[in-house]
């Protein structure tokens, strides 16, 4: 990719584009909450062509189209999402607290095994994901920090 | 301007702002209608830096904070228009089309004396202003070159 081609796409993330880190409830996870890191490009599904550029430029992640016209395209895991806001982050104006907030937060991640994390760490990293919900004027967030710690106390997976 | 910082705000021009051309009324005018072409920014008036940074770079517009914690960032006018979006033009790619039909309607219009337009010319442009319609998926615009050609023909401007 070009400097302008990444220049271009990291304009168009911080003007309708998404970069995101959740806490999702998983039964079956041991430690209960999964971390889920993500990036968004939404689109007219008329336009989808459009997202099929971007995909080509970005080469990773999913296309999907939705009930109401608009299509999303979206990479998401740790690995993926790490190597796309890398390229992008000396481009980014607007996102560039959520691009390094997610960077930071992947680094702590185990390299080798991504979803082993401890309880003590999946703590820490919940309370800076805790973050995103002002940096991203999220009003639907609902699971924080303090649901991922009640879990992990109630299981005893965290030492006192 | 470098090509990186023309080609991200072409990105973020494409994300989430507006190249309009539009046909106002003004009870003040000869022809009646007068046409208007603008280049429009949208933020959150918490981040309106970035919409200060645009300017510094755009060099022409004005920054005007809405109600509802938006801002907006306005350039309107056929010269300052015509400029800035020559140098987008390269790197955009959704509002391209918008860009170039801007770009047309410009050039047609007398250098010199920009609102001295004849009226078989305004109702040309108006037709052409008209395919703005679909490209900006606009459901609010009332004002079409069927309102012009009829004020036009009311005032015997047009020669049958």
């Amino acid at each position: 990719m070009t400097k302008k081609e990444l220049a271009y796409i990291a304009g168009f993330l911080d003007g309708d584009g998404c970069v995101m880190l959740q806490l999702i409830f998983r039964h079956d996870y041991p430690l209960g909450y999964q971390i889920r890191a993500s990036i968004v490009f939404y689109q007219k599904t008329m336009k989808k062509d459009f997202l099929l550029w971007l995909k080509s430029k970005l080469k990773d992640g999913y296309i999907r189209e939705r009930n109401d016209e608009m299509s999303e395209y979206t990479i998401v895991g740790f690995d993926r999402v790490e190597r796309i806001l890398k390229l992008l982050l000396p481009f980014l104006r607007l996102k560039k607290p959520q691009a390094k907030l997610t960077l930071e937060v992947i680094k702590e991640i185990p390299k080798k095994k991504r979803g082993m994390y401890t309880a003590k760490l999946l703590l820490k990293l919940a309370k800076k994901i805790d973050k995103f919900k002002q940096l991203n004027y999220s009003k639907k967030r609902k699971i924080t920090s303090v649901q991922v710690e009640k879990f992990l106390k109630s299981r005893k997976l965290l030492s006192p």
